[in-house]
């Protein structure tokens, strides 16, 4: 039986804002009323925090507590590698020495308290890695400078996993760990048993990846899927929207994969619900989630064993198709 | 009731080629052979032939007999306007006014084998009427053309629909009628009763149209949808994939708004099964039609029509979700 | 003489901010901080201002008196219908009618002020009005609602030209005036001599547009093409990069368009340089423009008609690589 | 000085057929004619041949007597591993063991041809490696087949380079070898010193890969870039238009990177000039390559890794501008 253990990045369920609606599409909330909506979630055992947003040496005991109360176990946190002015040009791979060192001792600093908080994930979201322009960027040197950077980091505490979330863009134009490929491609060069990958599904519909085809390729080159993060979107862009709501027969062949290859560690939602209610948008996804791990887990794996070795497209259409509408 | 015409270009049941494997992908087929086909898929009712491939004013009579043979209905015809190395830069935009009229007068000729075969609807699809490089048309001119050569067209019969079939692109770089609105701007132009526009399913896909929302425009400004395509794709190129093989609820949602639209006209399969069985492919796309029309019939409207009123995101998924997994 | 007017985006000298880095890239600077830059950069004789952002009916006597302190020209208000939280479901196009009325009600506003400075031009830019998911919206009732405010502000004052920007997706997935032939049918069903298009250089392209067609499309259906906003991108999204930076090409046929089709209103760079300072990516806009200004008033009109009207690529490529590298 | 060698896909100058238009937009030309065509292109010096349609084991030795006769090199042979129906489900990762002996036996062939011909590089285009639909693919099994037979042509001879061209898709909706970063690790699982990548320009856009870090990403994995294919396209879709007749600033950062990653073997073009005459279409592309290996080997380097080494997008854009326009 496969039963992932489903968890919730904080920030999913609070207020979102954009470049344009800078003051947010809905009314702040504290990280105690974020905690209550996660919690009325049903199915949801685990959170997820950003750094500087939702953890930090200053408030980790708030958060322990937090999470006691909630009987929340903390899945990873995020350093905040992105959210401030002073990572615009990059973090592990900046220019400029002094802010690559920061970026390295925050990830550090979010080690130490993850540990202490009993959780052993770090995911890396390196959003302002990478660049804008033709002619701004020496690619050979800062991509090493990145990989050293996260290596240093992983070199730190082999107790806790590292999993570099790549994504082709934004808020950069172009960035460095940009799909799949690029990343493992990185992680390899790291070489650290504690370092692996996050996908987030809608990252990878934006590279146009295949994501069943990009959990195989992790399970392949090193059993290196550390992480989900889920929503979708429509194929062009992050929309970070409701899991589920546009697309349907990929999602079903995503957890037929994660069936398939073993894995058991957690699948986190990952929305900017702007103009939902986030705890209901949150909660949708959560829905969908359970409703597509039950139907691969009722799924006759012999006959798609079947279908997956003759390749017979007409086959997978009608098997399908039974499926959804019976 | 709901319930459309179900018809076949009779190509999509024969061999496909590309510009890779140029001797096709399996054995070429004659015009009897694929009738037969097109007639052992349950459901169908109609064909539409392509110009030059399928008919012609020598073969015309042979095809009335197999239509009649198989009590299947000439639905449209496809004038050849981008087969043959004629038409290479263009049919009714044509640089060239000897190709002009020719495009003109291979419509006419089309149009009288239609009455006489008692089809009354051409689907122009004008795949290289555009260009591909800069500096290199006169968009006024030639877009000017081509709406004068569709209105003589259309004003040489009325009691013959003529419907046009945008696509951004391919098999130019950059087509003239590319998208639902260019197209509507040009039919109101020619302002013709008779001329209105055909959707390819995929063509909407890849100019980033929701399908739904195309059928309503197209309603709201002249009730002018006169025919439809229908086939799947990843959204970035016209894959030409059997219907509902990536996508599920847009299709709920565009069979929903032709439901409430009172769309009664035909809907044929457009595909390119390479690698299947021709055959096979075309009847699953049947199949996945026939299951979305019954889905939009079982469907509570009233409750469909609360939701479309009050937008709420949440509710939507949540119903989509039930309908879908009960 | 081919000689465009120059403007500015108030805000692009400014500071921005993301969804990540929500307090922003560097720091904020006033109102008058901004004029001062927009005033240094040469060849700028005017300004546009964003409605709530910049100008008010609070405000408006402090920013004419920046206008003449600063001799420069107020070339449009862009009323604010997508900044703050009310909007977040749509301006014009709001299911609920007291937003709608609203959205008319602040361009009126917006239409006085204009007037009242010396400006005859609102760019109406409906980022809300739109949709996000399926079968959340009503496309056809929306759509008309949007049209109808747009006509009451239109009728309200004959001597303001109001025109539309389009824009495919952001903030909304999905957009209403989408493209410019989308935007074009609503300004033909609008019907309005004071009602036009403003076409946003980066927006077309993510649109798959090439601007100099659509340039020619708006010539051809009515003069429509009432003001331009003009930066670069990767074609994919609404990337906001300096003018000139990603394309070339494109730019020398857009301009070529413009002369050809007698363009003398006024062209604003609309940019969002997060990591660059504001005042310099501006002036690099500026400096492109200029430098494509004076390229295609240095062509030989002759000459580039015969290759047009030719649509021979080989000598399209020819001459442009003579004009670009001698 | 910067001088890599420049050469041409035989096929370019010929005749191009698409999906549409399978009878070929123009008449077809013998091998001869296209030898003739390849050789009155001033700067090119070596040929590229395709398996099957120019090259086989029954005219190799009349290949070697127009070699000779028009004083070109022979670059590389592409075995053909998707021109014919026998390879429509994949070449080395197909289903079918007799199949994938098949793609390891052509290819062997090839290498003996090259090696009797003087030509040490085997590029192999595996476009049918890959799938089309959900359900239809077991990624790990058949991606480690792809490797296996690859790694055994590899080690069949080891004085010829096999570089590995990848594409995201067409003439297969997804495949295999889909980026550069997929190709480096095929090529690091390979682990044979013959192994490397070619780049196809346009594939390389389609990926929204830049292509000069495309260059340096293999520089730093190993060193290799083993050959280069040219043309250009709109960014979505491999459209083998004229080299430079799309882009401009990018050709000018890779051939930089070429040059600083101090790349010296051949450049091919790679083009399907459907509408334009081939000879007159390869040509412009030449003319096109080698005005930027001029552009760049004028540059003042110090100038432009002092740019690289800040990063300031608008000095980077300044020194375009004036690079382009003085």
């Amino acid at each position: 039986m496969f039963k992932p253990k489903i968890s919730v990045i904080l920030g999913n369920v609070g207020s979102c804002s954009d470049r344009y609606c800078t003051g947010g599409y809905s009314e702040p909330l504290t990280v105690e009323e974020m905690f209550e909506r996660v919690k009325s979630i049903e199915g949801v055992t685990g959170v997820e925090l950003v750094g500087t947003w939702h953890i930090s040496s200053s408030n980790k005991n708030q958060i322990k507590t937090l999470l006691k109360e909630h009987g929340l176990q903390l899945v990873s946190i995020i350093p905040d590698h992105f959210g401030e002015a002073k990572w615009k040009n990059g973090a592990f791979s900046n220019k400029d020495a002094g802010i690559r060192r920061e970026a390295v001792e925050v990830t550090k600093e979010m080690m130490d308290i993850a540990e202490e908080l009993g959780c052993s994930l770090i995911s890396l979201w390196p959003g302002q890695d990478g660049y804008d322009y033709y002619f701004q960027a020496d690619y050979i040197k800062e991509r090493t400078w990145f990989e050293e950077g996260v290596a240093e980091c992983c070199e730190y505490n082999p107790d806790i996993d590292i999993a570099i979330e790549y994504k082709v863009k934004e808020p950069r134009n172009r960035s460095y760990p940009s799909n799949v490929y690029s990343t493992l491609l990185m992680v390899k060069e790291i070489d650290m048993a504690n370092c692996g990958v996050t996908i987030d599904y809608g990252h990878g519909l934006v590279a146009y990846e295949n994501i069943a085809e990009s959990i195989a390729v992790l399970k392949k080159y090193g059993d290196k899927l550390f992480h989900l993060h889920m929503n979708d979107n429509y194929t062009l862009w992050d929309d970070d929207m409701i899991v589920g709501s546009i697309h349907t027969i990929p999602y079903i062949e995503m957890f037929y994969w994660l069936k398939r290859t073993g894995y058991d560690r957690w699948i986190s939602t990952d929305q900017y619900p702007y103009r939902e209610d986030g705890r209901d948008a949150v909660n949708e996804s959560v829905r969908w989630m359970e409703t597509y791990i039950d139907v691969v887990n009722r799924l006759d794996d012999n006959k798609v064993e079947k279908i997956i070795n003759t390749g017979n497209a007409c086959e997978a259409s009608a098997f399908l198709r039974e499926l959804l509408f019976k």
